[in-house]
């Protein structure tokens, strides 16, 4: 696995990428930017059509240039998978072959289970113009798909590295630990989550100011009003901060009803 | 939802991809391919930087040209998104805002859930150069996150397009489908969810009541003062009759201010 010193980048053990007789150069460029947005660094290339180095992957590739550095490059599909132990082929469609055939997610904690094992994996993306032959599909252990619309399935290469390779940060399940409040609940807030003597504070103050301004009326309606009132600013479940700009709102129509009265305005 | 004849596009329910200001129209096209990929129809766009149409979309969007001819063009992200009745804004990061963060797949399947109960829904994407406002992620209900590399999170828009479309296309799997709305999201609502032209009408009430009860004090924290309660009203994500209550509140601390200015106590 290519290392790298640059502070923040994040690289780590991840499936190597392995693209065969690549053609263009932005896009080898555009595969590595797409890996180095989630996390991957190792780049093999199969017999890239234009040589190696190519300049307009550098290019391309601003920013993940180390990914572009460490590229090795191999003759033959055969000597770039040689050392590794489990090799999928993405591919636009099934073929027309007996082969497991792997949804992203699936494939990601697949490989993430081999690789946790110890094994070295690689995932194959064919050419920009026709993809994989059915040779190269055919050594693969399983076949991943993308589940593309079947009216519009044409994904470049850089956009099918993109989804793999945010499917793989996916699959470390990382994303969500840094959750706070909300835990259980599907998201996240920020803020730190209020008390219920909080609540009530609010409720208090919110209550004596509309008891003030005769918000109550009429008399009979006051308890289902109140009751009203109480529901909305539970279900807020506002933060601590938002708590305080709420008494912040409520006490400035208070004072501003105050200072009328001292008809100081 | 714009509709389309062509035998085996697949359009149907899916949020809206609203593009605020976008810059260049090649990316325009470029988002209406990553659309087309997985499914999606509905583009709006914000105020293009160079007008529209514009051929250039046109042209990238190639065989995805039936999106660029459907988007619809707005002058502000008010009205793009007036009959909508939620909003979840893509950002490079979370923002130093208290406001839900969601990851892809739990924003494609809170999405799914809205949809399924007749609810509008959108997705807000930013600028090329620098993405979306603060002002405008504090109207949108969520934030939504990519699992990016810190070191290198730089997405661009057709990217950040694609990972979503891919994500709302997954989480059509299955197994949400029979949640009703809300369930398992650590909030239950009743009643009908206001429209964003509902939630701007409460805002604009609240702001025209503080700015007389002179609550954005000293001035220069007044646009930080502003957001941050854009941000709570906004999260609080009211009901239609939920807001009916919140104007009467406002009011009745209004009036009791100027029943006060009439020394009628």
């Amino acid at each position: 696995m290519a290392g790298t010193d640059r502070a923040r980048i994040e690289t780590g053990e991840g499936p190597a990428i392995i693209l065969v007789e690549p053609q263009l150069g932005d896009n080898i460029g555009m595969v590595a930017r797409a890996m180095a947005n989630f996390g991957l660094s190792e780049l093999r290339l199969v017999n890239p059509r234009d040589g190696w180095p190519n300049q307009r992957a550098n290019a391309a590739a601003s920013g993940a240039d180390y990914v572009v550095e460490a590229a090795t490059v191999y003759p033959t599909l055969a000597e770039a998978i040689a050392d590794l132990n489990f090799v999928y082929a993405t591919t636009a469609r099934p073929r027309d072959m007996i082969k497991q055939v792997l949804a992203p997610d699936e494939a990601a904690s697949t490989m993430r289970e081999h690789l946790a094992a110890g094994n070295g994996v690689g995932l194959l993306f064919g050419r920009e113009r026709w993809g994989l032959n059915n040779e190269e599909v055919a050594i693969a252990d399983a076949i991943v798909t993308f589940p593309v619309n079947p009216g519009f399935a044409s994904l470049n290469i850089a956009q099918a590295v993109l989804l793999m390779a945010h499917e793989w940060r996916r699959s470390a399940g990382g994303e969500r630990s840094e959750r706070k409040r909300g835990e259980g609940h599907g998201f996240a807030m920020e803020g730190t989550p209020a008390t219920r003597r909080q609540l009530q504070a609010l409720l208090d103050h919110l209550e004596s100011a509309l008891e003030e301004a005769k918000y109550f009326y009429p008399p009979e309606r006051r308890e289902k009003m109140w009751l009203n009132v109480t529901g909305i600013f539970t279900h807020m479940r506002l933060a601590e901060e938002e708590m305080r700009t709420m008494h912040g709102i409520i006490a400035a129509l208070e004072r501003r009803w105050q200072k009328g009265t001292e008809g100081a305005d």
